[in-house]
């Protein structure tokens, strides 16, 4: 019996309009093109048939998300894809691009109701993390994507995993602040070999959450920060710690892919819908 | 010296067109009539100005919410309000009105940028429970809306404190379904001097809130059940119960009267902007 | 409908006779001299009619307290204030003030009997805390203290909330340690807008707890350091950090509004009397 | 070398007078009447020195202790008792009979400062519980007691362990509650052969205490139940369960010999004394 | 680019010599005997190449395992076909195979060592329920078997999530007691559409699971009630209730893919070699 | 009534051949000699009757233990002798001497079989610890050993109360590792009265764990750093610190003596038999 092909499709977190200055994904064109850091990955998807969709258009502004009200925006952005995916029929499994999982839960409750799967980066990176130690670390980008993410921690259960949020402050984009210092102006300075403070910021936070916070496991926060995995891991490496350091999309697709082949989307119990067929009179927290 | 007569804007949830079916409150008219439940509440607003939105028109249906996506929607369409009335300078402190709190954290984020408090009913009847006693519980209307109360009572950090959450099971009205029982036709039955099926099961849910999960206090859920607080603080009285059950509305006017006497919003460490004076290396959970 | 004019009571923790050389309060005459630091708090008591307790004579020594003993001594003492104050029919709200919260717990057993809410200083800056941030940090002034602080933490159910104590080590005067620099004295020079090294440890305290311990909001632990509440506030703002600073008496009075208010003083079941009306077979803790 | 023979000085939690109607224990004469169940313990007395103290004359009322106040008034009480027992050098080790621990963290504070250990009968059976399963249950008289064990569970941190408190409901005599049915003449019932409702209802709530709580050792509260304790044993031994159940003054005589036999008596940083030798920048909860 | 063909190693958790009269299982002959239910998982197999081993020969004795000694020492018996199969170069995943997890922690520490991940059937249950819901119960066989689930739980810091192991108390058979109802007849019985004892029982206690304990998902012991998994998922939802139901082989061997296609296997932190190239002065728990 | 006089078997966790390299305690001979730092004990046994057995031949190598495999190995290894030690009736209780506790749980479940309680020193450590403060810390020999000490932390539920592990990284001798610093040899140092700098960094390890990580009180985690306990409470006192400072062997006979005076081993709840004489259809975790 051959293995069933699954189809996933990857949804981006927002789709911005020319000009915005945020040069890290191409919001249309090859699927390819579409991911950011799509080589570390391509392995990951070669036994599954794949789309992506780049993400409803920005309403929030035209830049990528940092404070609760963006990602609010933006989650809510993103569910009519999520429902029409669903309703065509033609996805086994969806996987929600980006960090600070924006609509996750929402997108969860939408796809429950078609036996759907649903991953998200920030999510799966905690599973897996929790599967590789006690405990974890995030190295992240900015203070208010630093809170995004500790709600997250909070919501999804791994308060008592997670040590703590790293921030190496090199906060995104943004039309009244032209002249910080870009992620992708640090991203291109690494490839050409030359020294980023990104990166020198990130080994240091890192091996700081090693050795101050406990930390088992390194996850990177916003996608942004997601090409720093693999040079981290590195890096660490080569001063001799053995951590386990990981980027949400890699993570996210292996989630889906292990829902979608054992057949299950979500717990009906956790994310009822309006008239479930059974009721509890009573819930525990 | 006279104490400063503080300015109130009290934000309902959402607003729904005519024809709803959904009876329990005005979308527009006098103030008083905007607010549930008015004559419980009236002597807390002797002492301060006040005003009421009816709430931004639905987007998600022509319905009560209830679901994930629902409370994300209307919360999106809440904080272009909560801005307005900031940047209005008309308003010491914001209450948003409707259980499940949708928008709150987004809103709270927006208030903290003007300095104005802003405070929202299912939170607000958490804090003052944790005044009264050790624990509480939630007694609440439907399996999607308990669900969405066990999210903020994780969210909000309550999670020692909450005993767990009762269910009556009287959802809200909703266009495909309407045979169902609808809550305001409990309260009328009530208010006639009958015996309301939701009555008699909150009671009974209560008593199990105390018993079986050793809830010290007990506070209402949705906004729908509010008009039960009375009720059922009578009934477990008689009962012998010496137990408070609170709603939202109180709660929530009589916090932001605290909070903008005392002069305080957030702590910018919660709700950090885009770009802060000052950032941190570390965030602990 | 007029608001009605709330009646309260504020207890001190203990009286010390003449000789004390602890001169941060009278221990009699106008009501306003016998609270610390009157001006930042007048405004809050504008609204309500009110009365000072100097508090009971002192039988530990003629000194503050510090130590478990010390704390359990002046908090039996004040009981019968109490007790007296719930039978006078004269009240709607009694403040505990005092940080250590002495007699608290005791004081609302009785309270409760008589239906009217009684509240202190350190557990209400703990309450309003956790309304403006996901965690505080407390700013206390000896090891003893620290430890006194540290139990009510616990006892409030508060250990997830609070990040830790920081000590400025400034102990109180005690009469076999003359010679051990005072806090009033401290606060003496930095009115003079001299430096003070109390001050100057405290702000270097909060910014350790600000970003060693992940503090959102701070509070002032005994109450000999409430007045350093509004100078740590400013100091810390103008460093850039937006962080509320919270001191108790002000905190106490605006949560003995908002119960008297609402019209509630403590479950009884949290707090049963020797034969209540109704009994449970089992208690969670 | 032969092993020190260790002095302990047993201090009962108050002394009635004459006409008390609460005939438990003996408050004068020989050393062995003061203890209750004297016989169940003798054999861990056998290789001490031992001393019984009374306890000092009750001033809440000539009734045993149920309420908060009343806990804090004994326990304050006490104090000087064991000041003076410290001071003696009597002593190698102080045992503070009663259930609720009237003083206990007082009195810890001040045995600590001469070396001498200080153990209570709720703690030392907390303590022996979880020697012996992953958790405890506790057989108790009356809600206010009951209230009383949750303070000290939660207190001592052992929160995690404790599954629940259960109450047979025998509340202690007063003198305003004359025809109650007293605690003796249930023991005295059941020491004649008879049946007695206290005895049968702590047994059904010993087995819910196992199978509904999941409590896998179980202790009594106060001390007027801790005749229950082999009563319990051995019913549910006939019934097939293999639980232990503790008493209170077996438990704290032998951590006291424990401790006295370690020659530790407190952490010095958890019970600080006015001016330690050595202090901390920071203390976690 | 193709996708990678993993290669795993399954291992038993021991061979019964002939005569154990534990039926379901063989111990020797094709690998797909070996496997337990193996027409329920023989599609997750399909993009694998795979090996089963069939464990160590018991030498506890000739029984199936439920006491923790028992455990411990199959646990230690299983290691040096771990280690073999590490040396061997064959496998990129080693799937641990029964419930109880025997050896499990021991055998990621030696895979590690080689970069190879090692799963087991009750940590990747409870993996992915985590994904799946807030919250799962387990439905178990025995009580010996329930507390060594019940130490895998706190072991894998689970501890929140799982809301309590249900006993539907059909012990394993035992050389000692011949005579009692065996679970292979059980499932037998099932097969031949007749009514199995132990079917109802686990419907029961699975709706209790739901319904009292809480569970969002339910996962399934001792690997010799897998076989129940899809029988409850189907009893289950024919009753309305829309709750997964989690077998162990399937968990673990999707488990496995997914840390093998990520390049994963532990985080050398929490299990460090015996002389690791990093050590850190402070860790946490 | 004379004490009866306790009969003891002290079973170390291991013997090694001859030319292990590790000279910390002799493998037979007199009683005494296989007693590391006897004289530091030689107190408590004196009013006990008491054996040593020097553990089963080491099988996982000839070098003491740190991984967790070799923890295991020797943990099964030592469950006959407990087995056997139960069965001949010569014993009160069983000790365990050793620290990570190899084959504790286990021993406890055959004890208790036998209604013999059996302790084991991490264990005890940790159970004293608590009695002394709230919180401890551990002072440990290296990366691996800590781990296994972690573990155990999380097993035994002392999670809350331990404030982290501290590493002086001294590991134990191996003969793939023959020229590193063995810890023999820095006793031996420090027994000559020259500086080790094992003790030094122990110092500095155990102040940070005071300072930094808040431990009340402080406890040595591997048996070969139990020489340890004394010259550390020493050195704390010099500089003012008032913190115990338990070693393993002391406290798990004492723990010992307890239990066999108290007549109790375990909760059969919490170590059931395979065929327990009651079951519960439910356990909490």
């Amino acid at each position: 019996m051959p293995a069933s092909r699954k189809r996933l499709l990857l949804i981006q977190a927002f789709s911005l309009a020319a000009g915005s200055g945020y040069g890290m994904r191409a919001f249309d064109g090859p699927k390819e093109a579409m991911l950011m850091n799509y080589d570390s990955l391509r392995h990951l998807l070669a036994d599954v048939d794949w789309e992506v969709h780049p993400g409803a258009p920005a309403t929030h502004g035209n830049h990528p998300v940092e404070t609760r009200e963006e990602f609010a925006i933006v989650g809510v952005n993103r569910l009519p894809i999520v429902r029409a995916a669903c309703e065509s029929g033609n996805y086994d499994a969806i996987v929600l691009l980006g960090g600070g999982d924006p609509g996750f839960p929402e997108a969860r409750e939408i796809g429950l109701r078609h036996g759907i799967p649903v991953t998200s980066c920030g999510n799966a990176q905690m599973h897996v993390a929790s599967m590789l130690g006690n405990s974890f670390g995030i190295i992240d980008i900015s203070e208010a994507h630093n809170m995004q993410m500790r709600e997250l921690v909070v919501r999804y259960g791994f308060a008592d995993r997670c040590r703590g949020i790293r921030n190496v402050n090199f906060p995104l984009p943004r039309p009244n602040l032209p002249d910080e210092r870009p992620v992708q102006a640090e991203k291109a300075k690494h490839d050409r070999g030359e020294t980023s403070d990104m990166v020198e910021t990130a080994v240091r936070e890192s091996v700081a959450a090693i050795e101050e916070d406990g930390a088992d496991v390194l996850i990177t926060g916003c996608s942004a920060a997601y090409w720093l995995a693999p040079v981290l891991q590195q890096r660490l490496n080569d001063m001799g710690w053995e951590v386990p350091v990981l980027e949400g999309y890699r993570c996210a697709i292996e989630q889906a892919k292990l829902l979608a082949n054992l057949g299950v989307a979500a717990s009906g119990l956790a994310f009822p819908s309006d008239r479930p067929r059974k009721w509890r009179r009573s819930k525990k927290i």
